[in-house]
């Protein structure tokens, strides 16, 4: 075992070259051992072992500065930078995160987990490293499915002029690209050649010309021959016009030749483009045959890849089967993802309605701009997208939607806590931003039952903007349709005011519970829609001033129970005493639903010891 | 005069060919007679008139739908379809917008305001129109300087690759351009030739590859060289690569064959890109000569070109000069700029300190994470931007700089409500979203004095991301430094208090006069730090429960307030009696920000008689 002898990046760099295959196979025995049990990314992380042993070769993580895109490929990253032992922590509250972070090894350059950032973000190291006179290599890891983000161009753009030096590997996985790419004859990845740009400009056109779930390659097919045509031509490609120098593409599991070619873009100088591509999946059966499956997968049985457990029915699925249902009764109802159809719950969707079903890859700007057109040519667009994901489309929002009162809908799934990708994909600001949007109806489902009427009240009967949001995975205890009001009494009780909405409510209802077992009669009130928040509705629901308890996993400034309390305050009808149950001012880590809400107070046994710490003495 | 006979589009299809050059003579005259009365957008409006006769001779704005990018080009396009009368009223208060607004006119398809969405919005108005059977045309017109925002990337991409029937008219009028290629002989315009390749390869280069302020022609001269050498060579461009048909480039200002031209991209029922040249400033001398100055002007002399008022000193020059000085002092001092380097006042910082400055051009994102880049490595960041603008960077602000909380520094210039520019660009946002970030510290200055204040204890005594967020335009009476506490006390009295943040306070103040001589006594609070709100702070401030007034420019779902008073009532004193005076829940239109302050009750009449109302019949 070689593996087990690594405990820094030095000792990859001392071992000898006829070792490295070894270590490379024990990474993929490691890797796949561990993903089994914790659950995880797998397949872009098979596909990234020789890629990231090259980089430890020839270069040093701790002072040169690697920058993930993404994120999820950085497993064998940290593997090989002394934290091998923390692998059955993976993903788990207070263990070994998924994702790089700087607060858990120098060796992580910088946070990952949205995507199409890396460019930038390195291309501000290098400058800063230029202007100290340091002369550290700054690296920029991205897959090719980052690419089509708006935020990658803007970083290429920039970095390509700013002459900085710089190495932008293009980890080219082939998850956005048509199957027969990965067959390219190797006599084609010889760097700079026009076969390369053969390659290249085939790969260029797969990645941004076509995406499969749009049918295109079918109703196009003249024009994709005659761009095929185009590209036997030499020329520059578009990394070399934006100036960069451009090597590749280059077997990413030839790890003789990875190591050369890094050395050569470190020699560079310059800002340099290496385009690697490598298979997902690499050398797990299972994995590579099914990318998609083992892309982020829950603990499976190494031997046969079957999950341990199959998942249960999620929003995501119900809100998936209720689209096909108003597609079905509506021709103008339409679908748009950015990359996440399976994520979502589209792909039937997807199959079903094919000429209204949008995949935009990942470029969340595009798609809510695009959605807003759509409107305002009389369609129905559903956006269906992760609620920390939406985040890039802030401004198109409030521009392009809210401004002309476009009646777009947004599907916003994994609202609030979602688990074990942690704090880079909590859906903890959605409830705050999309309230501010002058025009935005906001609903919030708790049951799946409650999914299906509120998406369906919002394609048919609001006006205007319109958000669903709804957490990740399945409906817990509440499981009744209460949404025909926008704020309903779902528990009698006269010492407390319990204020909640989504799937939280059934820790309210629990907390009264236990409150009453102490003698605290708690009153429970479930927010179906929390904005617009009419004063009115909530005058009559506080008719006198009593104490109020907020609960929301949402960041604490700016939150649901703040604009309550002002509301009432407003009124004259100000809590006699106010309790805000959220997150305050803090990103939540990784660790499971359950185990955050408990950390944080805003499980039943956290509400209830915060209703009695602060009226119970009374009582 | 043809002009004047101009009721709608149909007077311009209908008019003779020999007609159009007096026509196009007489829409000059008409741009130059009424921006110089009003004020407004002149040059490029001047460069847009043949392009916007020839969109009117060939398409039917009332059906086909003209989606603008930014849309401060859109004067011509007023003038002809019927709105000559109302171009006194130009970006006044219930006048004419400056900015397309369907509200307006059949004929205004979209919005506009911010970059880069056109391609996004009409791909999906293009795929409406498809997928009802319609058979209406839809252009995107699209500047240089938006092609450089992410946005418009996504939208190219997933719009060639649609196949739908679509065109982008590329409205290349210098302005990012290198001056030379003005110059461009007139033999090299026929279409889709070896000449108009090079052209295009030229002037791609020098919209994406050089940033003039960036010194890099200078610095990276050799390889230019090799880029030029590169794009003498044939090949496809990089639109075709993407899937659009390439027309151009072409004159814009030959009338005729842009009216041939975009014939011919109807015609060709896909999606094409028709590359036009245009003289930003056109036929008139001032304003061709200085393009920059006449870009957005106020009033002036037509005879002269001068302005009838110099415009007083801003926030903005003053933010430009605290960085200078604040750069001399310490060398990790440095600026990113998205565009706006004149605008943000940092103009003499480019030239200071050329190395320490970087405009990104639009990409508001990537300046962003630009900026946490140079953070993570020591240097300390300041991104200047408009409030407005500075959405597009909204994830990448909670991703990128607060998850770590990088010294990552704000300089947001136009909070706030900005003016004639409209409801696109007032900047009353980010009092709340950038509050809500964790770790965001949030300073207003209200003074020149506070601002240069303000702006050093930003980069050099407050850890973590900080913004520094002011008006567009000059200070009002507030001429102190009241900065030195996060919330000061201005004004004793017992029965009411007013509390405000930023210029505002001038309104506060008067109010509190106004009703003093109504025998109500008005305590005055100054808050200079937004974010975080302190409980304990504010709990020294209220002593006992008392009516609070609340005045900012601000949405008004998650307002400070809002906040204030939620805060508050958690410490057991809400206020007695609150008033929140803010935008409520509306978008405000154009007008001088008086104006606006006053039909949104925020002067200080307004602010008098809320409170009158609310407590004055109880005195």
């Amino acid at each position: 075992m070689i593996l087990e002898h690594i405990q820094s990046p030095a000792d990859v760099k001392s071992l000898e070259r006829e070792q490295l295959p070894q270590l490379c196979q024990e990474l993929r025995k490691f890797l796949v051992q561990h993903v089994s049990e914790t659950g995880g990314h797998l397949a872009s992380n098979l596909g990234a072992v020789e890629l990231t042993v090259a980089i430890h070769r020839v270069f040093d993580t701790a002072v040169d500065r690697l920058v993930f895109d993404v994120g999820h490929q950085c497993y064998i990253h940290k593997a090989l930078t002394g934290r091998q032992e923390l692998f059955s922590t993976l993903r788990q509250f207070q263990g070994l995160s998924g994702f790089p972070k700087p607060h858990e090894s120098e060796h992580d350059a910088f946070i990952a987990g949205h995507a199409s950032n890396s460019v930038s973000v390195a291309l501000g190291m290098a400058r800063a490293r230029t202007l100290q006179n340091e002369d550290y290599s700054v690296l920029a890891l991205i897959g090719d499915g980052a690419m089509t983000g708006g935020l990658a161009y803007e970083g290429l753009n920039n970095a390509g002029a700013s002459g900085e030096p710089l190495i932008v590997i293009l980890n080219d996985n082939g998850m956005s690209i048509a199957p027969n790419v990965g067959a390219m004859p190797s006599h084609l990845s010889r760097l700079r050649s026009k076969p390369a740009y053969y390659h290249f400009k085939k790969w260029y056109r797969s990645l941004f010309g076509k995406h499969p779930m749009e049918n295109g390659l079918y109703r196009f097919n003249h024009r994709v021959k005659t761009a095929l045509k185009k590209t036997l031509w030499p020329g520059s490609t578009l990394f070399e016009d934006m100036g960069f120098t451009y090597l590749g593409p280059i077997d990413g599991h030839d790890l003789p030749r990875l190591c050369d070619v890094l050395q050569w873009a470190q020699e560079l100088h310059g800002p340099v483009v290496v385009h690697v591509y490598t298979v997902k999946g690499k050398g797990y059966s299972f994995a590579e045959q099914n990318p998609g499956k083992f892309h982020g997968i829950a603990p499976f049985d190494p031997e046969t890849g079957l999950l341990k457990k199959e998942a249960a029915e999620s929003f995501s699925d119900q809100f998936g089967k209720a689209m096909i249902s108003c597609a079905t009764q509506d021709e103008r109802v339409c679908a748009i993802t950015a990359a996440m159809a399976e994520g979502t719950g589209l792909s039937e969707f997807a199959k079903e309605f094919p000429q209204r079903f949008f995949d935009v890859a990942i470029a969340e700007g595009h798609g809510v701009s695009m959605a807003a057109g759509l409107a305002a040519q009389g369609m129905i667009p559903v956006f269906a997208v992760y609620s920390t994901f939406l985040q890039r489309g802030y401004d198109q929002l409030i521009h392009d939607v809210a401004l002309e009162r476009l009646h777009v809908v947004l599907a916003v799934d994994r609202a609030g806590l979602v688990g074990a990708d942690g704090e880079t994909h909590h859906g903890c600001f959605d409830a705050l931003y999309l309230s501010e949007i002058p025009g935005f109806t906001v609903l919030c489902p708790a049951s799946f039952a409650e999914l299906r009427t509120m998406l369906r009240r919002a394609l048919f009967e609001i006006d205007g903007p319109v958000a669903v949001r709804y957490p990740r995975g399945g409906e817990e205890a509440f499981r009744k349709d209460c949404s025909a009001e926008p704020l309903v009494r779902l528990r009698e009780g006269g010492d407390i005011t319990l204020l909640g909405y989504g799937i939280l409510i059934n820790q309210l209802l629990e907390a009264a519970e236990l409150l009453e077992a102490e003698g605290i009669h708690a009153e429970v009130l479930k927010l179906n829609q929390i904005s617009p928040l009419s004063g009115d509705l909530l005058y009559t629901f506080f008719g006198e001033r009593k104490p109020l308890l907020v609960l929301e996993d949402a960041l604490g400034a700016g939150c649901v129970g703040q604009r309550v309390a002002a509301i009432l305050t407003e009124g004259g009808l100000s809590p006699s005493r106010l309790i805000l149950k959220n997150m305050e001012k803090h990103f939540a880590p990784e660790g499971s639903v359950a185990e955050l809400n408990h950390r944080f107070g805003l499980d039943a046994a956290g509400v209830a010891a915060a209703v009695q710490e602060a009226i119970g003495h009374g009582q």
